[in-house]
């Protein structure tokens, strides 16, 4: 099960459980883990933004990267982007020791030119070592940075380590359908796609190219059944089944306050013991928990009337 | 028809149709207010961000302003957002002489504390006169300026002419239930409330509290009918419709290449005569217009199912 | 006196005089004129962000280009940026007609990428029209757009139009030495490269290969001197001068209240009558005033002491 | 030594030595220290912005603490600011422990509204403990988060363990006064303001009514005797005095490359023994460092022009 450009399918971004006094809740990590492989995802991205990574200091991420490594056997990269490269370099190295997979990696908010984005990885991948393989992670929405085909070929050309983009540009189609362009014409070498921003566009990203997701939305089996039905060519399917989740999707994927909910319906669904998060974090207001109850039993009334599948 | 702070239903933000050299299309200009009172909408704002406002030059704003007045009885409202006061009050006072009967007003992007807010649209309200009704536009996601429900207030109270908020905070749900909470507390008077963002959560900013939509969805009568079926309790039915335009509605509701996406489908609703933009502006591909097509045709089938209503 | 690529001297940054209710004092106008003719500037650059021309409208922008372009025989440059192309070629083809010699084009502050960048600039010199001699204004500190060497050489060589750098990055020394090295090594074609920043970096920018300063410190006159003795290889006593100057040219130089302090400053040497500003804009406190009112009493008897040159 | 609001005089900000490999070099650290005690300081402010501490990982910054604790008798002020406030709890109390006297907390660049700065702050303090001593640094020009006075002062009154405001606001003289004028009307408590941004102010500073200056300006004997002139009310001579490093303090005051000048001059004062930086870091190129040589001959020469003092 080893990680590279012709890595598919579904690997889900996961949260960190906490207990309601901010305590990590070491139990619900291990459950958590269990759900996800019921569900059928094919890998783990973990201490990413949406796993409250940077509300965790430098003992407990690690503690947390050998507590799920040695639950499962997926593939596990470990979120270590970080204000510097030596804190970078410390936990990507002592991940991969412990057993995971790869790392993922974001640019600083800071990061304006092509060549300071270029130049970014160049180092980060220098300081996490060449050996390590790195998802390069492209979130214009959340961190201000703006990289092009051209920029994202440029640091793929560059890093023999870099794997995979883990796109979430918004909007993305097109930028999906360039980049499998370079491939095309020779000019970027193989490269795996997935997708994220809660899985919003992944009904079309399919169809322009990407390999599958890598998103936290708490049903990661309607995104493997979305990237199956996909990849079979049976596009309409794809779509019913998309298009059912689509009104509860688009609520767990508002920024801020999407956490809470998709914490709220995972542990709804028995992953989770608790949907609280490590301050600064935010909350569902009684109102809000009636809005995703609602959702969730739409959602499940128009799924039953789909199936059998 | 006159405009205040108990206006409700929907207000469509007209985008400005051209011709493919980047003229302003008259006619089109024409047969965009006769489609859109077809639709049911009960006012128009024009000008806006969307209405590629910052394009045109001060003399041809001016003109648009005139056509649109004259072609409808609706009440239109002009966006005079303009990076200083004299280009914002000269706009307004013409806008309001040839017949419109507000204006609004967005924030520029370098404020930051709650005062230098504050001031700002107090400065603005002098600026065009305390005689012109404006709407208050709360954009973050575009403009970067953030304001609390506490800010809000403090405009809405220093500035009788304020009636309108268009709220189109993301996520904003909370923000319209803390807005209603003033007013049930006796802290902020009567305010017209109409939700933007292209309708994606219009469902449910109406069981929040929200008074209709300000937003340019292609489909205004879904938003017509989706603003009357809440208002009438028709909870289940409400979200039947909306559901059905959401896989359409977060293709239309994408930044950047959304306008484009939307001056497509109201071309192809006979709306406007072309989907150009003036520069510099979005375009679609081949497989974004076939997305778009795909999308209209399962929206179609969907609705046609639901129907009779 | 015609302008071009080889443009050397000072060229002042004109503020915009107002009168206590914010009417355009035109009679200021002309006297500030004379002012900058006495000081022995080479040229002027009217409507910039220090000349306050946001909060002029359409009609009062060409107004203050006509005044100024009948008083003087200088070569005076216009700012013409604008939110889109349509104002900014309405403005820039009506200054030349009128008679100034060329534009200034800043970037607006969403652009990112390289690319966004130059392609905003191309778009800018076919919307004004290639015709039209225009200076790029680089000045991240306050536009947030980052431009490398190579980004503005890209410029250069798109537009034959562009022949004058108005050089304002912070820092920006480096800069200037990258692109004489492209010019030594063929790689860019002849420009002119004036700088900014209130002065700050004069003495050495010059040094670094600079033709001179496009900058709006209330001593042109130091200005011009420090040109000329650079230029004449004086290196001590240009240091001497403008050392003597740095005290007050660094409380000058301080973003938003800078302005006041500089048209208080122009108010005392007798070039406009009044210090105001329109709104929304900054005021100097007692104390503000006093500590200019040192410092000038400090600047007077150090050149003094310098006297006779 | 004890720390609080009537804390007085200079505490240096010390960057961090590096050897060129990007190895911290201990040796250097225990030089650095004497040499700023042999300059005369009455404090040290260690892994803020200016000393790299974002480039460090966790063990590393606590070894630096130690070491520095160990050497010198003077209060220790700990940089602590973070991402998450697990990370900024550890390193608090990690220094607290092993004898810093207090933390150094800045806002993360997100924030924006006056609710959001006064919440994060509080969160802060409850993070590391209200029992220990912090100073609050407002710093927009790097951290793009902008505290009105009065947002200082909600922050100050609900922190009692809120000792001291690190001023760099630029223009930040108004923002002396306006505190010093809550001080006199009774609405703040006592509250020690020492100035920052490498000492360009501070002249005037210490004439608003600060209480001296925590800045990593390389002569830090100069800021000593400019803060005890003007204590001891001798005006013309503290501008004197500074007048003439001030030509060369704006060289070192440059955003980005600052540091590398800053480091250069500290090696030629034998302060430590090299000038390298962790990646990623500026370098100065031998025109810079030509400068640099030329302002430092200049300084001298007019430092000695003024001694007898």
């Amino acid at each position: 099960m080893a990680i590279g450009p012709d890595t598919k399918g579904v690997y889900t971004i996961a949260p960190t459980p906490f207990e309601a006094d901010g305590k990590i809740d070491w139990e619900s990590l291990d459950s958590m883990v269990d759900f996800y492989e019921r569900c059928g995802v094919d890998g783990m991205t973990i201490l990413g933004i949406m796993g409250e990574a940077p509300k965790l200091d430098a003992g407990e991420s690690l503690e947390i990267v050998k507590r799920i490594v040695a639950r499962t056997r997926l593939p596990v990269i470990v979120g270590v982007s970080a204000p510097g490269f030596a804190a970078m370099r410390s936990l990507a190295r002592a991940s991969i020791e412990v057993g995971a997979q790869g790392v993922m990696i974001a640019p600083p908010p800071a990061l304006r030119t092509d060549d300071q984005i270029v130049t970014y990885f160049r180092n980060a991948s220098e300081a996490v070592g060449e050996d390590v393989p790195f998802v390069l992670q492209d979130y214009p929405l959340t961190l201000s940075v703006v990289m092009t085909p051209v920029v994202i070929r440029r640091i793929v050309t560059d890093n023999p380590a870099c794997f995979m983009l883990k796109h979430e540009d918004w909007p993305g189609l097109e930028k999906i359908s360039a980049l499998r362009g370079f491939q095309k014409d020779g000019s970027l070498r193989p490269l795996s796609i997935l997708t994220g921003n809660g899985g919003l566009f992944l009904d079309f990203e399919m169809e322009r190219g990407a390999d599958g997701a890598m998103t936290g939305y708490s049903f990661p089996d309607m995104l493997v059944d979305v990237v199956k039905l996909s990849v079979a060519g049976e596009r309409d399917k794809a779509h019913d089944l998309f298009d059912a989740h689509l009104p509860y999707l688009r609520y767990e994927q508002q920024p801020g306050v999407g956490l809470a909910v998709r914490k709220y319906v995972m542990m709804k669904r028995g992953a989770i013991a608790s949907d609280a998060q490590r301050k600064p974090g935010s909350a569902l207001s009684a109102a809000a928990r009636q809005e995703v109850d609602y959702l969730l039993m739409r959602l499940e009334s128009r799924v039953r009337k789909q199936a059998p599948r």
